[in-house]
């Protein structure tokens, strides 16, 4: 897959993981990034702007690295968690790539302990994504599953609780977080599928006073987890 | 200025207020939006898929509306809001009209009262922040200001308590918010500027326990923001 972009660069770079090949535009004039690609022994190919430009669909600022694609793990990764309370957040079709990369970076600076997605019909981890969570996907276990609502029962058989994010629930400050957390975050048009809101145990609401009465899907989930984490 | 996108057009139409003109696409096959423009006596071109990719700078689905600039308050609209404890937010200097479209929508789902800009080195109000707003620009006021630090001054004067944004502060969560508060988001790279944040009474920090430690700004607005309203 294709990363871009300075800091997404020059995080991967330092991390001293593989990166199969680095493309530099003929215009880049940034000396720092230069010598980290010396100094780390990244070969690199100077190419045309409009080259860049055809590899990703955002603001490559001068540099696109081909590196293997980001790992994921399988729901066993779950079982290893070794903590009292965890916290899990399961995306239900999310589909936008700032949205799910916004969500990862939040997640990762809130201390969740992993983020479960289904195998289709979701965003996928692109570029994109890579370079929305600020290089934050790293650090964050990515979980896929073929299928959210045998996952949901799979994690109440190991202790979960599951909650849900409506706008008919309860309000999200009142609910009890005391044990070990799932939030599933809906899709953005739709929200939740109506099957995995039938399997949740809780619906959180966050009350609001608007005429729109939206929020963005991950500024919904910052001020959930903002609040669980503060249980 | 134009806008663009379904919903935002179906929202501006709706509302009754002066459409200039409609662009449409040759492609655009909605029916509904369609009879939208009929009854509503919008007077539209239709156009080539290319002549309104050139007018926006984003997904256009179909639609442009070139409309009046969304109409701005100044600082004496502050003065005119009736309440007990109002809540503001001022933006110093964001660059991201993604970011800024998303703070508006927060702002105006948890009711906050009014957001004030400065007038210069600012993400101006395009149809990209009208677009991610979700239309919710049209519901919260907008005061424009010229002097950041003159404008947090005359807060003071008239009974605001002024909160920065930044990660060396106290706990947000521990902040008493019981007063007139002004909420200070600063710039996504560099935070707020130095003269603003000495002009703070209080700094607000989110505790993070992640590598990459930060957060988008829209989703640490959303987090503090869903706190003082919880006040």
């Amino acid at each position: 897959m294709y990363i871009f972009g300075k800091n997404v660069a020059k995080e991967k770079i330092t991390s001293g993981e593989k990166i199969n090949k680095a493309y530099i535009s003929e215009r880049l004039n940034d000396r720092d990034l230069l010598t980290l690609l010396k100094n780390y022994h990244v070969k690199y190919t100077i190419v045309p702007e409009k080259i860049l430009s055809s590899k990703v669909d955002g603001l490559h600022q001068g540099i696109v690295l081909d590196v293997d694609d980001v790992k994921t793990e399988d729901f066993e990764y779950i079982k290893t968690i070794k903590k009292d309370n965890p916290i899990i957040v399961m995306l239900d079709h999310l589909e936008d790539p700032h949205n799910f990369g916004a969500i990862i970076r939040t997640c990762e600076a809130l201390g969740i302990d992993a983020i479960i997605i289904p195998n289709d019909r979701t965003v996928n981890i692109t570029g994109t994504v890579v370079k929305t969570s600020a290089g934050a996907i790293y650090n964050v276990p990515i979980v896929r599953v073929t299928n959210i609502n045998t996952c949901i029962k799979k994690l109440k058989d190991i202790g979960y609780w599951i909650f849900g994010t409506d706008m008919d629930g309860t309000d999200y400050r009142e609910l009890d977080y005391n044990m070990p957390v799932c939030l599933i975050i809906g899709n953005e048009g739709k929200g939740m599928s109506k099957l995995v809101k039938d399997n949740c145990d809780y619906i959180a609401t966050i009350p609001m006073s608007g005429e729109i009465n939206s929020l963005n899907a991950s500024v919904a989930t910052g001020i959930i987890l903002s609040k669980i984490v503060s249980r």
